[in-house]
């Protein structure tokens, strides 16, 4: 057997799968844009809304003509007409004169502000009354106040939420260049492992991790696909991995997590041509026995059998790998759906290692408390009774009870 | 024309709202069971593992022989067999003895721990030494350790995560009953309100609703039935509220925010049977034209035309109409994805009315700024460039630059 000899440090991996690319580009109706990364930016060939539009229901007019209003002593405007939804009115005003607008309304010539209908009172047919003056463009939005023509209005690796769609109906852009969704094959290895629909017999488990990697995958916007289990003959593992490799841009495979499995993991990835072994161990605790390799833009992951390991790894570096691989921009920190929680009692930790612990949130007082759910990493519950995850750090030796910390969600 | 006669605040609404129940159920594979909501307790009806299991790689032994051992005096144990993974093993050992093991084996008779192969050297091929003592059951994962039979495994109304889809996996559970997924129709209405793929001519403008409205709907996992748009004619809007009502759980109708407009949609709604006008104007900032009516199960609302408004309306009223109609169980208040930030500026906010403030987050020096995005609700370039939106309580006449501010993430 081999020991860990290419254990490494998370930052070292990400340095590794640094020249990671988006994948290619494919063009959708918007309809089915969200969440997909824009491949282009979206320059707007147009000004929005393109005319004057009134922001209430009243009376356009030109403002000066409103000065001295008041309660006490209303200006009287005559009313030349009414300003018609989706037309060009037809109206020039002059000194005195007032046409009727609904919200929405193109404003008409002569007119530079709407009063609101609050503030005016009929006296006969065709004259109002304005109790209160308006200042010029008040109530008004401007032909180009939303969007300007040759404005960038969503950048390249924008990750479209349903206003980006709005914005992008609002210029009648229909269709949009996105980057390709990846495609993740999903293995789990194991000769204890058997399907979920079939008999289990003592000494055995379930196939996990397939879904729990499977429902990750489709959270971030990748498509899973379920290659199945594979005992442990070398070459029907090959054989998997090599159907992986020609179908999806990531494999995951899971494993059992010993010394054994692992090299077997190792041996296979290493058996095709063009692999490099990125790491074989990571120093990460759960999830140390993870290797890691690379054939041009894709990877292959032997993640650890144990369910909370896989999802910590998974949480720690796929994630992040499918944001690249999806041609997303940098993500802001806020997006890591995270809450600041307060640590309810001590935790210790290994220095040298980054430890992820998982954690239950209780609300109190106003603030929310995390307690740590301790438990072997191969159990799935531990997950299932989890909120999200805390990460201490490389260089601390844990943290105390009582101190912040940062939650992250899942 | 009418004014406002059912104006009504947040939490009266929520109250009207009250009786709404979940729809059906359905079955479906776990693999599409992400984010569904369960519709009834899972139970186990197995131990997991079901066995006990190594959760190490090493020599599984009687944990009281080992005591004592240490690395000047290891204790010799004979090697009588290995454990091959995913059988029962054929082995009752008697003291001094040890079996081989893998990580998930299954312990043999006699062992009731595992010594990690790291404080294990062979002396000779049938003779191990151990140099450190363990306790009875270290390195042991129980037989029901992970999930017992006859528990409670998951509750319904959960919304099913990929940790929640790996113990149904676990549990054999290869099916799973849901609540089913919402329709949400959707409709544009405004003379002035043109398709995205059809020409704009000055004075109108596109549609932009049907698109955030069916990207909202899409991330609260409803599915959208885009509907179209209709003009002033009051036949036509019917003829598509009617198709909204036979097709649909939800009637979305957004249009124009003039008094008109409203009065249009309010007289439609009420030109059904057995509809009932819940609320006619509501006293929250954008938003106010807002019209709720409802028949047994089944809401339709007309939502204000500007986008900023309508999306504020959904994220207030809708997606909690939505997670009801999904059964989900009370959400924790940590899923709704929000940060904490600290307002950069003073923002005042009139009195008897709940004001939602779109804000743009910054990091700086270790937290989070939020920036109020000032801008008329008819723009949608404001919702593109907010990352959320800040509430100021009714009572409230605004919020000072410095204070803390909870931003929900949009």
């Amino acid at each position: 057997m081999r020991s860990f000899f290419k254990v490494k440090r998370a930052e070292d991996i990400f340095e590794s799968l640094g020249d990671i690319k988006p994948l290619g580009t494919e063009i959708v109706p918007i309809v089915d844009a969200l969440s997909r990364a824009l491949a282009r930016d979206i320059i707007s060939g147009e000004d929005i809304p393109g005319f004057e539009r009134s922001t209430v229901d009243g009376y356009a007019l030109s403002a000066k003509d409103t000065f001295g209003a008041s309660e006490g002593l209303p200006t009287p405007f005559n009313i030349v007409g009414e300003v018609r939804m989706s037309e060009i009115p037809n109206f020039d005003l002059k000194r005195g004169e007032c046409v009727f607008i609904s919200t929405g309304g193109m404003l008409p010539k002569g007119a530079d502000a709407v009063v609101m209908i609050e503030y005016c009172q009929m006296v006969g047919d065709r004259v109002v009354e304005i109790s209160r003056p308006v200042s010029t463009l008040e109530n008004v939005i401007l032909s180009d106040d939303d969007v300007k023509r040759g404005q960038i209005v969503l950048q390249k690796g924008t990750l479209l939420r349903p206003q980006d769609l709005g914005v992008l109906a609002a210029l009648g852009v229909g269709q949009v260049d996105v980057f390709t969704k990846p495609r993740a094959a999903i293995i789990s290895t194991g000769e204890e492992i058997v399907a979920i629909d079939q008999r289990r017999k003592p000494g055995q488990i379930r196939d996990i991790n397939s879904y729990t990697l499977g429902g990750l995958c489709i959270k971030s916007g990748v498509e899973p696909l379920y290659l199945g289990i594979t005992g442990d003959r070398f070459d029907d593992l090959k054989l998997l991995i090599e159907k992986g490799m020609s179908q999806a841009d990531v494999v995951l495979l899971s494993g059992g997590s010993s010394v054994g499995t692992r090299d077997f993991t190792l041996d296979a990835f290493s058996s095709f041509e063009g692999v490099e072994i990125v790491a074989h161990g990571v120093s990460i605790s759960p999830g140390k026995p993870t290797v890691i390799a690379k054939k041009d833009n894709q990877t292959l992951w032997g993640l650890p059998g144990h369910p909370a390991s896989a999802m910590i790894i998974f949480d720690v570096f796929i994630r992040w790998l499918f944001g690249r691989l999806c041609g997303r921009s940098s993500p802001a920190g806020y997006t890591n759906h995270a809450v600041e929680a307060e640590l309810d009692r001590n935790i210790e930790s290994a220095s040298g290692r980054e430890d992820y612990i998982r954690v239950k949130l209780t609300h109190a007082e106003g603030r929310w408390l995390a307690t740590p759910i301790l438990g072997k990493s191969g159990l799935i519950s531990t997950m299932v009774k989890a909120d999200g995850i805390i990460r201490i750090d490389m260089n601390t030796e844990g943290l105390y009870g009582g101190e912040k910390v940062k939650v992250r969600l899942f």
